[in-house]
């Protein structure tokens, strides 16, 4: 299990007792946010498994990491027409008919034409297809009752300015999805995330989202939707149960 | 992990140790013969992996436990017509294209119109699907290359006699894709298993299988494909090395 480690992250709840998420499922060992990688991420003990959510043209939210679909599907070939003057291909492009066309597969670096993780599932190996939020909430609710233990979900809406400027909301969108499998509050095993600090505040705010909530950083200065971290960032030694209780 | 024991069947090896074998996969937790099933046995750390194996009507070897679909798809809503006049949906009369628009599910009861094993994966869920032997060896060569750990498989040529006679040859086309993916001799991680006698003798003879091979037995005294059971058993009291060694 030697990719144990760059599976999990570690995050510090209040008693800064660590909780295991299983980033994009069990990425280091099946594709990411397949089934598959979220039915194992459920076997090895997550407590929680996490979605990145993006929207299909006809406004479906799928489980992608990326708004882009090159690194991780054959849409380059099975839909060579349809990319961008920048040559990326977007999950916004497609409706949710032909994104299930789709065959995804282990991240791909196309400058160096390999596998982003060599040592990870081989990418050449076909049968994994793009899941909807839906689904994949429908999926981990069933091996919650068949395993008998409940792993909680850890959504992230991508990009959500990126989203609105191109003329779709998917933030109002995917809080719906998550009423529909009866993540509404602070009680439900539900942390929703996301880079964006105004997106943040408006799910709070005009939105109503009474679950909990997480203002993502990166390691820059500021977010791609233009959050400045740099503002947010706290002195870790003198952090009441940071992350100096974690090292 | 409260029905592990039904999952898991306990086979004596020539040294008595117990090897763990994912019976359909992991399917007391989600849906037999499915891809999240296998996937799911594979981080429980089964040992082997059983495929049960039919033809499709284009001779496709696929992975499903019955000749029959009726129990574990939406075969009767989806293609109403196609049954045969004892009401039953075969997949032998399905092309594999057309095996692959079913939705997989946990086994029905359908005198009943409840599920098999109540407790099990929810019936109601969809998104699972059908899988070709051909994909499922692939899937678990990925996983044994991504875990760093070898699982092993187990198939079982269901039900030959009645192939033959509804004009398909199942076994030489199983023995092709176990050839392709390696599998040809004892000292690969196989175990090829059949019910019926005459087929087991024409695996290791005319068709010249070197790889393990199972002769199946049943509870009762003759099996579907006409083997007699009665002929095969075995006094366990006096067996070396046999049941009482594990009982």
């Amino acid at each position: 299990m030697r990719t144990l480690i760059s599976l999990f992250l570690l995050v510090v709840t209040a008693a800064a007792q660590p909780v295991t998420i299983a980033h994009r499922g069990a990425s280091g060992y099946v594709p990411e946010h397949t089934r598959e990688a979220k039915v194992m991420a459920h076997a090895m003990g997550a407590e929680f498994i996490e979605q990145d959510v993006v929207l299909s043209k006809d406004d479906v939210p799928v489980v992608l990491h990326d708004i882009h679909l090159d690194t991780t599907s054959d849409v380059a070939t099975r839909f060579p027409d349809r990319k961008r003057a920048d040559g990326r291909y977007y999950a916004l492009d497609f409706t949710l008919a032909e994104l299930r066309q789709l065959s995804m597969h282990e991240r791909m670096d196309h400058k160096k034409g390999t596998q982003a993780y060599p040592k990870r599932f081989p990418a050449s190996t076909g049968g994994f297809r793009i899941v909807t939020l839906d689904e994949e909430l429908e999926l981990i609710a069933g091996l919650n009752q068949s395993t008998g233990r409940v792993a909680g979900i850890y959504p992230e809406i991508k990009q959500p300015a990126w989203h609105r400027k191109e003329g779709h909301d998917i933030s109002p969108i995917v809080l719906r999805v998550l009423a529909k499998h009866g993540y509404t509050s602070k009680k439900h095993a539900c942390y929703l995330q996301c880079f964006e600090h105004d997106e943040v505040k408006r799910l709070r705010g005009e939105l109503g989202w009474k679950g909990r909530l997480i203002m993502l950083m990166g390691g820059g200065k500021t977010g791609v939707g233009g959050s400045n971290f740099d503002h947010m960032r706290t002195d870790a030694n003198n952090s009441p149960g940071g992350r100096t209780s974690w090292a």
